[in-house]
């Protein structure tokens, strides 16, 4: 955000330290051009994680608060040893201090960054540090929902060279930052994983020649949703309704139990619509959602069970035996889908 | 982001690389005065899609995040073979490197660019890759909904220059990367083509001239919604609430019939309202709208046809032959009306 | 976003195009200072209309994504003939490159420019063309609503400079882009109209003197809404529960009859609450409002109706003559008020 | 966004315009470490209202659009005459311009600035003038909701200088345009006013000196609330719905009369949320909410005497005594209620 | 936002006051690699909160709008003294100027600037001064909720140096200011708290070497939520509800019964989809959530007797002994459970 003209105007001096036009990374990464030969830049790179928020189900999103660390050694000394904190970096990069530029490869959108700092040691080690916060996209299964359990990875590789030019040498994410740092709705399974692997882009290398590698620096999070939420609020009225819904069985009045099943049908529908509103309009149907299908197909099965007994029974339709049995087949119904559900879960 | 001032102030040097006001484009693309007899620069541009994502019914409108590359050939060697990164790109532009400006014709508002490159190499070949993230329009049909198929589709053009002048040779779109990046509630019918066309201005130019045409991308995305969700969470259920009304004509009583109605009037106001909230007020019905439709008069004939058998049947109104009939009509109405839909809805 | 230092350090040269401080425009439009007799600057101005969407109820806004085009005459030739693209725009001003400033008079916040270009031809002609995106505001008039037309305009003043110093010549809209491209839940009623005004701001000028006046550019699209989707999703559900609400007189029970009116109340509610989401909060009510609230009055005369029925025949109350002259009253009261609210908004 | 470099690069000529280090406010505002004699710089301020909009009464805040125009007298004649445009003010600025730096003092966040212009008149008088709009938050009081009248104020001060070196002179604000660009669902009640005072900073001063006074700039706005919408929307339905609720005391059966009373219980609770959700969760009620407990309230007695009547009725409690009496006490009581709510509203 | 070329290009004279390259806190802050002897720089922080507002439980964030001044001893003379407000800053900071870089630990995102001054006096004191809007976020604990305290905390650390370069001598947070500018719906335990601590990072030094430690401030504000609203609008009318509902064991009808239970469970859900939004969906209940479970299962528990009952009087199931035990029963059970809630709230 700001400019400098460096200009020592006396007539004999050479501008020593002007800002160049080259560019800069030439003299820093072995130019794609130059011979395989060439030694690649390695870089370190550290997370340290202060918080992973704002867990979005419904866009499948999360966003991070971290530093990322950075550190390599200079090959020359251009820049002599300093501390550079937020515009002084840019005002470094002008006057040669090459960067490496890493692109968050799952990011949504810009990284924000709060503050920057450039620390180059006497012995021509730079560190790079900056705290940032932004928002990544990582793939989710809510079919277990709500006792799913997700990863969330950021993935990162060098944006322009690839490995023959710069390698991500050590990789580090701080757990202990993380430990109380986490979104209060989930409990981490175990500490956070950073790797370093190799990504090849095929597309990008032309015929013949072998395929374009980057190193990628991944780190994984495990994580799995505290559900008491969803117990709570959620699985024990809609399970205390559907055990209430047998009532309809005693009720001697067709016109009654008719009515109450519909009542019923009415409160399903309002947590059809709640669920619907937690999560993405999936493909594929969630535990949670599977309990309210259940419901709606077992007050269903209740209205059309009383009608069939009706018809059978036009006078008499209060304790005929189809509506005797029912007051055992449903709970029996009942507790056989729970089980099932509950094996399927587990083995999804 | 940033100036330079590259100041060689030796007495008799003349500044040789310095920013220049001249329109740095004058040199690259051939000027609107000049003859026509010179060449357009060609520009070969391909997108690689890394996520097509926040599709809004609302607002019909999509997200990407992609990678905007365009290769071209420089014709002079005022810039030097390199490799230049974010702000440095922004410094080469400032000494005299052109850059083609593309635009996004059915964009909503800037792209947010995370990283962007500009490589020169020896034999002058210039290369940007840029990754940018922003917001698309498309017209979407939701007359199927849920089960309609919609075109994402994205056009460029250069924001300046006509066909004489910059012409786009060669149109690439990724479509390895898109596979396993597409929003998860729709699934690919076909791979994502790129194409390029004539798009012809008339009213931009001046009677008796003919037209001017500019150089048009087109990529196109085919898409069909997944339409699991609607299907158990809206179709399924509201099928089941249809089937269990027809219980009304079983019930003895006139009140009771009634009151059970208005109940399932109730229901279904809700659905109407859900369905009100997914999509845009549109001036057509949808087909998950038709059947809210179909629910409101199916009920409210019932309720009609319960009153008009009241009347006519003052004492005894339980089981006469109208009622009896309606047993029956009620179903076969339901069966030829989702006939009628599904018919309906595949030949529109 | 970036600057520039033309340094020719030739000893004996003197920078001949220098950025100044001197208030460009000083050299363009007449000074306030100066004498009358100075000709204004005539510029002529476009609109090219991509999109009007996003036409917001409750805020009474919209938003427009087009292409300002302003083209006017140079007087000098400090600037050489050429084609300018986003930042050489800004590099051009800084050269002294003068452009008027417009001001959108009716807009919300800031304007975003996703592209910008001047083009100087050698005849000093400039045109100055702009993508931009912004939102604004406009009166709009909801009575009618869901049958309202509205007028959606956009106003353009210069900045700084009155009519003395700045003129708008020529004023154009381009229609055919609009054409496809408005808003689809709103159908054009006639080509969009551009026009030039005069605008006086009495409060600016000092006494005694004449009122300062400005050249005011309109343009307005006329437009009416869609309805399909209210009539359809509002009117015929609404309609359709108020008809079936007459069915209360024909139950026989009187607790049934309050229960079934008490559910349409709770049902009429919905509807009351979801229009109330749907508009700002106006001092006056809409078409579909008074709709709404005719519901209430005809549900709440209906109890009423039936209480007094029994307190006048407390024994047998089920088909009294009061409640057989509401089974005729009811729909004739529909029918009449319906009529009159037809007349009514008609008559707006 | 930009920066410059004069530069004459003539052997022996001096730079004479160039961009200032020093603090440019020293030569134009007395500083503090100067003599007391100094005498402090006179700033007129006018704001010109275009809009006020976005009343939230959730965050009890507003926007407002509106032209900030400041005028003073330059000491010395740095800079010459002329109108200076958007970026061009800022290149003022670097060269030595002097612009008072205004706070906000109940702004929330930035202002956003559309356009701007310093005109600088031959005899040094300049006159700043810039569009911005802005949140603004003031104090809010609903206990007469939706009766309420508010006061919306802006607070303005010098960022830096206090009484002794800068005092806003002159205070205006226009109302002519106010007049049509109120939020359509307020009314003003007089004319908007605009007064200087002075603020005390007792803390910001050393022990023993004197208080810290600084020139304070009120613009206060006194509006009132149209209420149709909530009369029409909410109290009347409410009322009606209140009224009917009498009806129970007239039903026969004790079954029925509870069913009744409890939906009349469920749609409170929908006008109790939708409350809720309209106004900040405040420590007070709101008329309106009074009115949703109060119905509460009422439901709730007439379930407690119907249960209580069954209990010393138990064979026939239709028309007891107690029921009768009921039929009287509640209108009553709905009477004295509206009424000692209006009193107290009145009387806050 | 700007940059500056203070050039004096006359041939013999060396430019005085130029930028600089060098990381300009090298002069100030004592760098990493100098003897442990050195001195540590001295700030003397204060923050003078203006508005704590936009609490939101949902992310655990709320909104400050304060000055942040700080205040330190500047070793050179390199600036002079003066005030130098907004851009005016930066251009100081450009040549030379040390500025703290202090890191708001606990923000989430980047802190939003109104306006910035620097006054340095003539005995080389520096006072920076900000006006600063940002979002924190702090932990809260929701269990007594809508009784709960919470600590809203802000932390604060230098960027970069540890506490042998930069100790933060001296906390302050102005009270005064908060007084009246607290949230609505919080009131203020006690005066508002700042405290300097050191915190140690053990993970960023190097095996054998020391800790390293940081200067913390820490800022606490100590609050209590003003629960009139929920009581009011929340426990007052589920109260109500909770006790109306014991209305159905007088109710002769067994399928009325039921039906009216039904009904107020759908009451309940509504109440539990309300407290659903008001919150995160946190692994724990909390007080108000807790009073709606024991609502779900006080209404779960009646139908179940009723059944019961039902069951085993099936002929006249109306006034057994179970049902009369009831009513006392229940009554008995919610004191009881109100008691258990409120002591366990006070215990937690």
């Amino acid at each position: 955000l700001l400019c400098m003209a460096n200009v020592h105007a006396n007539v004999h001096v050479n501008v020593n330290v002007s800002p160049r036009l080259e560019p800069t990374a030439a003299s820093q990464v072995t130019n794609t051009d130059s011979s395989a030969q060439q030694q690649a830049t390695h870089v370190e790179i550290s997370l340290h994680i202060n918080k992973l928020y704002q867990v979005e189900t419904k866009n499948e999103s999360f966003k991070i608060d971290a530093y990322l660390v950075m550190r390599w050694h200079k090959p020359d000394n251009t820049i002599e040893p300093g501390v550079f904190e937020n515009i002084q970096v840019q005002q470094a990069r002008q006057f040669g201090l090459w960067l490496p530029v890493i692109e968050f490869i799952n990011v949504l959108g810009r990284r924000e960054i709060a503050n920057q700092r450039v620390t180059i040691s006497s012995d021509n080690w730079v560190e790079y540090n900056e705290r940032f916060t932004t928002t990544f996209t990582t793939d989710m299964d809510f079919r277990q929902f709500p006792f799913d359990q997700q990863t969330f990875s950021v993935l990162m590789e060098p944006f322009t060279y690839d490995e023959r030019q710069l390698v991500i040498s050590k990789a580090q994410v701080f757990p202990k930052v993380l430990g109380n740092a986490l979104d209060g709705q989930w409990s981490q399974l175990s500490a956070p994983q950073a790797s370093v692997s190799r990504q090849s882009y095929s597309h990008l290398s032309n015929n013949g020649e072998p395929d374009v590698n980057f190193s990628r620096l991944t780190i994984a999070v495990d994580v799995a949703r505290k559900s008491d939420f969803y117990i709570w609020q959620f699985i024990l009225p809609l399970t205390l309704i559907i055990i209430a819904s047998w009532a309809v069985f005693w009720i001697a009045g067709f016109g009654e139990r008719l009515g109450t099943s519909f009542t019923l049908m009415l409160t399903v529908v309002a947590y059809n619509f709640y669920t619907g509103n937690l999560l993405p309009h999936l493909p594929y149907t969630t535990l949670i959602e599977r309990l309210v299908i259940f419901s709606y197909v077992s007050i269903f099965a209740a209205i059309l069970l009383i009608v069939i007994n009706r018809v059978r029974h036009p006078e008499n339709s209060a304790n005929t035996r189809l509506i005797k049995t029912c007051r055992y087949l449903f709970p029996i119904g009942f507790i056989l889908m729970m089980a099932l559900l509950i094996w399927w879960n587990q083995n999804l």
